[in-house]
């Protein structure tokens, strides 16, 4: 019995594009395979969030089902795929997210999902009804256990999130090997927490697990890949690329003998670097453009997210903006050049002045002699917001975010200024963490000037300002941070970890008061457990810890 | 045996202030009643979000309850609130929705609410585990059923969302009346369906049902209160006032044995302008600002908008600005300026020009001769963005937003231009909706200046320009939305009803292929069934109907 993992990039509401991806697999590999397997929703995408409630949505869904069935008799292979299924009782809700099992042209066996994440990015319980009742396939005498994703992370029911454990119900069936259709979206600690569980349930089960995950990112949630064919003797015996499309095949039999284990390697950088250049790629791609435009300013995030977007939309598609202010130093300027000589790409230089004046013209006479102060910084900020969409509504270049998780985060930034922009490529990295993203950039050859990476950050909003003037050093930031944001510690758990207490409420004072801003920015890639956006959701108007 | 019911307006996180009401309102109460009851998560305020995620948080709320226990036995009487409560078992989520039962200085006995709302803007199963078993309360020799909102919405088990019913299973004690803590959030249809609820469950049960519901806004949601007196021989037996706090004390007996039903009047006009009134007026008061400008065009959507702020903050509070273009017609000045006279409201006139040609004279050489297009115009809209946003930084005056949802659904404005501002006010409205909120606001004397209705709409972002230029009739598009959004019909459904196949393709494709500038604009004010916004999430990177 051969089972063949197709690892590929789906995108949401493109019923007709998954299909023929789904289709051109299964043509190239039915003459060597017994199944093949797709991963959850994969006939509509995932996160297909609210348009699970259209009919119409569903049905289209549906459709892809069925040419699937024609698939199956066509090409004479099994075919797993995860789709949503109609709910035929009243109660409950309407749909589940469910595997098919896909032969000789009908639709075999339904298993519908158990453990649905209501948690972080996901929102699951809000369209799915859960399973109730589990069974096993039976195909070419083998006896298979169809999973969804979640299903197989309650070892042994000792997930503390759920009561129920659907492979210790489908094990009295006595399944040969386990199928898990997977929608796993990537952290830089993900991959490792997937093979463990996989390894988990082999240990426990003693049969093979084949686990098929998406790649491919969908707004700001980046799937990673790295399916996996767990072994009961080794853990893990394969584990498919990150972040490309993969399509492997394995005999059964082989997986049960084998010995001989094989995992990827990659550190936290590797993956973050690789998964932002994926999702800047597919945020362009499926949304059908192709350029990209940056606000240069010879600061650190400007240039690797200019870094990235080179490498994921090639440098002939990013054009970069230098938009020096009276504040601005020499070195900005010359840093912002070099990157840009670096990279090939093409870039301009605007001077804000003529705009920044001509606000001020009309403004001064209302402001009345109060002094400068947080509006004339964010003029400038603002005016170079303006540039840069003018800019993307003449050419078409979709306006890249450079903000990062530390400032996102306590509001050192202006909305609609520099905080505008279609995505925010860094904003799930902590300024510390974006000084290792250049510095693993710069690994074989200098592309990020050294001295960006080396001097002291400045918004450059006012005569010799120094982010250390407002925000303590970014070591200490970012771990508080770290510890409220990802830890969700309160404010006394974190003064007791030793740090001063007058800082720790100040910082989170300004986190919890910046709600604002954070809400009406663009979508973040996702690349930490814990990022601002969809899975973390605060109210505006509160007042806790503010 | 006496019954309170408060109805009051609580602050996300803001325990001390949340308690304080509380205890004013026991202290006020005490010696004319038996029991007191309180809203649902009263202690915490209603949505808290991913607060709840916070030990420190539920911590906090702990403390409420203790303090509440203490005030039941100082003031000697019984108290019903709702707080979150701890699941002391390790499988399931960490937390009940509860309702507390105080009296003597103990809490006698909690209910954990059974079905938790996931759908629209509630994401309950994120943070709360369903309720498994039921009991009752016994107070001064009466049987009390204890409540949580949504758990008396699924009448004889026939709400298709749910396939338990808490009521019927408290039944078999044989309570004396029923105890419901609301959170149970405001759209202009909703007063209606709670009293259709409240009476279909006393027709049921036979005994009185006191539902207690928070009012005032969180944020966009915005609460209405409306509490209500269930009472077996009419149906309602009473109802407190919608929009503003209200305490009122009814003797059992009398509620068992009343002929007379009493209910609210409100038409949708009533209750869309006094919930939108609440929410502005909440939105300020709870964030600690006062004072609100707006970019007054001498359209209707900025003059309605106007109308709003000042009867929720007062007119010394409301600053507008007239920012007229090349392309404004003379008659926009002088409506603009003839509502801020009628309002008595301070009024400046920036012309934008200056900035508009500051920004071209740079922008023109890279722009190669390039005709104008929606760069020009989206630069009119963002430099009054930006202008508003400067008066706002040194005034400390909170941008309103302006737009309708008609344009935020097919995405006609500019991201931070006119789509710019902390609140979007009538961004619940469309179009059609918001002309009838204007003609509403005239009915006793002309408000906004009848030409301000009566003109046809436009942007005046080119020379001559009107809406109708770009979309169909407002009429058309609203009914089409309507279909599409509240509806969520697909696209052969709404032509099968007779709309033109081209037109709903191409306003179903403009929704889509804007969610991205949806995704960034401010809170909207929920005031219909289906609101952009949390209670309707959609991917941006998607391609269906697009």
């Amino acid at each position: 019995m051969k089972i063949t993992i197709a690892q590929l990039n789906y995108h949401i509401g493109n019923f007709e594009g998954n299909l023929q991806k789904m289709l051109h697999a299964i043509s190239e590999h039915h003459t060597t395979t017994d199944i093949i397997c797709f991963s959850e929703l994969a006939t509509c995408g995932y996160p297909p969030r609210d348009f699970l409630e259209f009919n119409d949505f569903i049905s289209q869904s549906d459709d892809v089902i069925a040419k699937l069935c024609e698939a199956s008799a066509a090409y004479d292979l099994a075919i797993v795929v995860g789709a949503p299924s109609t709910n035929p009782v009243i109660e409950g809700k309407d749909l589940y997210n469910s595997a098919y099992f896909i032969a000789d042209g009908e639709v075999q066996y339904v298993q519908h999902k158990t453990l649905l994440p209501t948690y972080d990015i996901f929102d699951e319980y809000r369209y799915f009804e859960p399973a109730t009742e589990w069974g096993i396939v039976e195909y070419k005498g083998h006896k298979i256990a169809l999973t969804v994703c979640e299903d197989i992370w309650n070892i042994a029911n000792e997930n503390p999130l759920y009561v129920t454990c659907p492979l210790d119900e489908m094990m009295q069936y006595d399944p040969d090997f386990i199928i898990n259709v997977s929608a796993s979206p990537f952290s830089y600690k993900h991959p490792q927490m997937r093979k463990d569980i996989v390894r988990a349930n082999v240990e426990r089960y003693k049969i093979p697990l084949f686990y098929i995950n998406h790649i491919g990112a969908q707004t700001e949630i980046i799937f990673d890949g790295g399916s996996l064919v767990g072994a009961p003797q080794v853990g893990i015996a394969d584990e498919l690329a990150y972040f490309e499309e993969c399509i492997r095949t394995y005999e059964l039999s082989d997986i049960k003998a084998t010995t001989k284990a094989n995992e990827n390697s990659a550190s936290k950088m590797d993956l973050i670097h690789d998964g932002l250049v994926l999702g800047l790629k597919d945020y362009f791609g499926k949304l059908g453009f192709k350029k990209a435009i940056i606000g240069l300013s010879g600061g650190i995030d400007s240039a690797v997210t200019t870094v990235l977007a080179v490498r994921a939309l090639g440098a002939e598609h990013v054009r970069v903006v230098l938009m020096p202010s009276q504040f601005s130093s020499d070195h900005s300027v010359s840093d912002a050049e070099q990157l840009a000589q670096n990279l090939g790409i093409q870039y301009d230089i605007i001077p804000i002045k003529g705009m920044y004046d001509a606000y001020m013209k009309e403004l001064e006479p209302l402001f009345e002699g109060r002094p400068f102060n947080v509006t004339e910084e964010n003029l400038q900020a603002r005016s170079r917001g303006v540039l840069l969409m003018a800019m993307s509504n003449k050419f078409g270049n979709i306006v890249l975010n450079t903000s990062n998780k530390s400032e996102a985060a306590v509001g050192y930034g202006t909305l609609y200024g520099d905080m505008c922009g279609g995505l925010s490529v860094i904003g799930d990295l902590y300024k510390m963490e974006v000084y290792a993203l250049a510095e693993y950039m710069n690994k074989d050859y200098e592309v990020i000037p050294v001295n960006t990476i080396t001097k002291p950050p400045s918004a450059e909003l006012r005569p010799n300002q120094k982010d250390s003037d407002s925000l303590p050093d970014y070591e200490i930031l970012d771990e508080i941070l770290l510890h409220y944001i990802e830890g969700r510690k309160g404010p006394k758990e974190i003064i007791d970890m030793g740090y001063d207490e007058a800082l720790v409420k100040r910082i989170l004072r300004l986190v919890n008061i910046n709600e604002f801003k954070r809400y009406q920015t663009a979508p973040t890639l996702r690349v930490s457990p814990k990022a601002f956006g969809m899975g973390r959701r605060m109210p505006i108007v509160a007042k806790y810890l503010s």
